[in-house]
């Protein structure tokens, strides 16, 4: 880095230290200086202009959300850079750890309960909540949790799959899939691969939905190509939620809410060393990673859920219109406020409530009985 | 305005232009040091300090969008202060010529023709495509223009009409209301309802539709308000583009997108006026000036669309959930990259095609035949 450049971001910092509180009760003068410095920036075609600002908590969500997003940035997850094998599985068994923990309480206050077991070698969760209404008796999710194909293995993947649960009345089974960095591309796939393989022949895939979100969200949009490549039965539904549909640095939310969203911050933290991680040299546009490059005709039903922070909502909504360009019935939300998988990762806001039941009634328009 | 905070807005702006370009070519340790300074700013739960950038123009638009994202600041519509009526009407009227123009061109382009008539003693263009599916013969929509209860009478109003004229095969009729500095609410809403009550008397609302963006979709929703009130019938099914649904300053994207979107830009520039111009000295959160307030039960089904830079992206998605939670059938679409309404000025697009694609698709499901 030059001096000038060095100078340069020094400055910007103090800048920015000194001036936030004035912006946050700007006056009408201090306004119009904004307003002429703006204009003047963005005087010619090219790329945006945007000045440092502090940018309030939104009363338009929820309480319990609102404490969400006024949160700090989630540090270690978000910039994270372990520097070998050793340090990588150290940060994953330190979190996964408070992670299984968190999930026990969610799960006696949600009232679902947790049962272990093996199918095609792979260790599978399954979920059940107190009550499963008559409708659901015959319906099985299949869940594919989240966390940048490092975070989240054992029982810390499972919060989703009990949010759902509880919320949809099903009974959920979640994939504690391989992961790296013992494990890169394909044994994640190649696990939740086998799993659907051996589930459908117990259970009718016309009652059985896939769901998930993040890098859940991505595998789900694979497991259909995957499944639709190798000949297998696809669900009745899918639900694939703020997905990581594309393994490079694509979309426009990666900028405009880079600094903005409080999960994920920025490309440039541990996600763009997960995908690396996790591809392991393979080609990142191969649609088995970033699914976003394949063909979604004939994908089954898809409701897509993001939040107006998320730096996925790109993400989303360009999956979103690239589904429906290839005429598939596909549905999004969009939550007020949320960063990335705000809408669940607090089960307990009524946004996630909404989330989950939106995504349940979608589930019960489709699945059979 | 204190000499600490001149100075500090001054070093603002400084930094601003010199580290810029800096930011726009970083290289690791750069990052490395926002990446601390972000850290900092942000360790403490409360609002999102977020620095200055320099966004660049998303290569996930299609290449037509890609110029209207990278355009200037729509100077002087955003930040437009006039000081009297007298100077209100020169801009509106100089802007509107310019506007009606435009729409000669566009018209000649996509083959539709426009006929001027009055309903109800009010001026309704009527727009008709060069061809009419059969299944659109007996129907019909009733459009509502947008542009802030003062921008775009007469004909520079009737962009939107033709767009859906062209791309869905339908008839169009778009009303004229008047608006202030002359005629303040509740005279827009007036006209519109007056047109509607005639309408329906010679059409079936059964195969009606009621759309229009911004300003058109916030009275889009208040005339279902209205309609409901006054025991008129209700079309099948509404379109409110990115709606004004609230004309207080209400929504996080007012924030987040604060010099994000290029057509608003902030609502402290010519937004904030036109509302208090328009409501007149009448509350702002009347349910007949901000329908967000009002009762969403009973609604048709109604198809929403925003963009990921537009600074009511946070009103579209409030709107959508609201209409949601009121069990209202109704569909999200979110463009990529696209500033307030940018999904339709430029009818040219590929995604202006497609906007207009699925609301006609939504349209031909709900609408009698």
């Amino acid at each position: 880095m030059t001096g000038i450049r060095r100078a340069a971001l020094i400055a910007s910092a103090l800048a920015l230290t000194l001036v936030l509180p004035a912006l946050a009760q700007e006056t009408p003068s201090d306004f119009a200086r904004l307003e002429a410095t703006q204009n003047a920036a963005n005087a010619k075609p090219g790329p945006r202009t945007v000045p440092g600002r502090a940018i309030p908590v939104p009363p338009t969500a929820s309480a319990e959300l609102q404490a969400i997003i006024a949160a700090p940035y989630r540090v270690p997850n978000w910039n994270a850079d372990p520097k070998s094998p050793a340090e990588w599985k150290e940060l994953i068994g330190r979190l996964a750890a408070i992670g299984a923990t968190n999930q026990k309480g969610v799960r006696e206050k949600l009232g679902v309960t947790l049962e272990t077991s093996t199918i095609a070698g792979v260790t599978v969760y399954t979920l059940t909540p107190k009550d499963i209404p008559p409708a659901n008796l015959n319906r099985l999710l299949f869940h594919v949790h989240g966390g940048g194909y490092v975070y989240n293995p054992g029982e810390a993947g499972t919060g989703e799959a009990t949010a759902m649960a509880a919320y949809g009345g099903f009974k959920v089974i979640s994939i504690d899939y391989r992961m790296p960095p013992d494990f890169p591309y394909p044994a994640a796939m190649d696990d939740v691969m086998a799993v659907w393989k051996e589930v459908v022949k117990m259970h009718d895939p016309r009652s059985m939905a896939i769901f998930g979100s993040s890098t859940g969200g991505g595998m789900t949009l694979a497991m259909i190509l995957r499944a639709r490549q190798e000949g297998l039965p696809l669900p009745a539904a899918i639900a694939p939620g703020t997905p990581w549909s594309d393994l490079t640095e694509t979309g426009d939310t990666y900028k405009t809410n880079e600094w903005v969203d409080n999960v994920l911050v920025s490309w440039h933290g541990y996600l763009g060393r997960a995908a690396a991680l996790y591809a392991n040299g393979h080609d990142l546009k191969d649609p088995q990673l970033s699914p976003i490059y394949g063909d979604f005709s004939g994908f089954p039903p898809t409701i897509l859920t993001s939040g107006t922070r998320d730096l996925f909502l790109s993400l989303t909504v360009l999956t979103h219109r690239k589904l429906r360009r290839a005429g598939v019935e596909a549905s999004l939300q969009v939550f007020e406020g949320a960063s990335h998988a705000q809408y669940y990762i607090d089960p307990f806001t009524p946004e996630s409530k909404e989330a989950f039941g939106e995504i349940a009634s979608f589930f019960d328009k489709h699945l059979g009985k």
